[in-house]
């Protein structure tokens, strides 16, 4: 058994006008209570810093630049790290960052449990649009802000275990899975802020949207046989709403810990990194059943070309 | 709207000591039954002309070569071939191919409507051993009595849409649907033998291998916007349970059509073909949202190793 034990630290809505202390200061009432829940790692949610501002079409870049941090930690989020430390917990969660070169990423950070922090990772596969689209219901502008990750999806040794990252949409991308699968992935922590309608299929609810969520998640810890913590931002943002669905997924696709509603939850569930074994070493013993020599056209093509027979 | 008409007739057990032509009656009365209902295509299982041999653990290679054919049709196929086109009825099943050269594949084939074959498959992903293993319930093999199949995942243009074919295990791993997925697959039929106990985790029941079938093929349709058809053998073979689930799924991941039991049954969908453009249009524009410069592993490794950091 090698058993960490995990906090989901769901947040309930942003509004645009809370301002990063107020945030912080909720994330760190969910610490506190991990704390008391003997958590070696929490895990919050994409963006977890502020509201889902892609949402929003801006065009002056300095509306923009407010919502992205320039360091982290920085002075907002500076007492949630030392409050980890001070707890010995492990911390990972998502924001917008802006490099000392000026360039844009959608963000993830893990810290060890002394408050350093050991990994990042870029979002990839960036969802949406990058003009304003008056046929949608509501904006999705993640690819106005941000320029894909450059990163790569990398697995860490750390915590005890190895631990990939990935950001929202980029679960619906087996992919995503695959390439940390292939690093021997035993954790991937995600966080995500998903509207509960489709900007463009108003008939699309948020009960198939839930489905969809949770089918990428469970196939991709089934097919990689690795635990999945996945968190949510939830609720009702300024009039928009984003679904829920906070939940920590075992290797065998199943999940274990689920959120109850929309509002600031912790849920928590003691992993233990060796249930993954199995499923490595048998139906997804990847060297004895993968055939890479069929797999050609997942990396020389990007887009779908018709059939040429 | 471009409308297929789909049956999946899925097979009851076939014991070892049934003869092909009995098989084949069971067909052509499921075939009829299809053209009764205005079926475009009927697709039968994986090694829908035997009972499911690779449980048997065998050393006499004539032995295990009378569970092959030689060529396609044949005396005892042939029937069902004049009965598909008669009707005017595509049709698509698998069988154990040994071909002209002693090779020997785990082989499905697809007709058009005046029963000539436009489209061969064999089987990729061979699950289980090569050797007998007393360790498990029962064998599992596969890897003993055919090889890897040599023609990867292609798509075919035929009966007015784009179609592809995979085996049994292939639905579980996401490379089969992403290959398929990048020619602009439209359909994928599948057949498949699946024994409702895991021979290696005993605790492992039928709840939960019909679980993952279906995480398998739901996550497949839906993140490569195609409809799906599974089409199971079912029941108890010679004292060898194998799990039910026909099914077929839309390009959403939902299941629209599901066989209730374990025995010979026929069920239909009017499967559109149209709709699989919106997903393939939207939030799996593969053109506009694959990175590909992070994909890499996927076809430069097979198995996984340990993370680099």
């Amino acid at each position: 058994m090698r058993t960490l034990t995990i906090g989901a630290a769901q947040l309930g809505p942003i509004q645009k006008a809370d301002g990063r202390q107020e945030v912080v200061a909720r994330m760190i009432a969910l610490l506190d209570e991990a704390a008391g829940k003997g958590c070696d790692l929490v895990v919050y949610p994409e963006l977890a810093l502020t509201t889902f501002f892609p949402r929003w079409y801006m065009t002056d870049q300095a509306e923009v630049d407010a919502w992205f941090e320039r360091e982290m930690p920085n002075a907002a989020t500076r007492p949630l790290f030392d409050k980890a430390a001070g707890h010995g917990i492990a911390i990972s969660f998502g924001y917008a960052e802006l490099t000392a070169e000026g360039r844009r990423f959608n963000t993830s950070i893990l810290t060890d449990k002394s408050g350093s922090i050991v990994a990042a990772y870029r979002k990839v596969h960036l969802p949406g649009h990058a003009e304003h689209d008056p046929a949608r219901t509501h904006q999705h502008l993640e690819k106005r802000y941000f320029e894909p990750g450059d990163l790569g999806f990398p697995v860490w040794r750390t915590l005890g275990g190895n631990i990939g990252m990935c950001i929202c949409n980029d679960r619906r991308w087996p992919e995503t899975w695959r390439v940390m699968g292939l690093q021997d992935v035993e954790l991937v922590v995600l966080g995500f802020n998903t509207p509960s309608v489709n900007s463009q299929k108003a008939e699309e609810d948020g009960e198939k949207r839930h489905f969809h969520h949770l089918l990428s998640i469970q196939a991709g810890a089934y097919q990689n046989s690795t635990w999945v913590v996945a968190v949510a931002k939830a609720g009702t943002e300024d009039g928009h709403h984003l679904m829920g669905g906070t939940v920590i997924v075992d290797p065998d696709g199943t999940v274990v810990a689920e959120a109850q509603g929309e509002a600031d939850e912790l849920i928590t569930y003691a992993c233990d990194l060796d249930a993954t074994r199995f499923g490595k070493e048998t139906v997804f013993d990847f060297a004895r059943h993968r055939r890479i020599e069929h797999y050609g056209l997942i990396t020389e093509r990007s887009g779908a070309e018709a059939p040429s027979q």
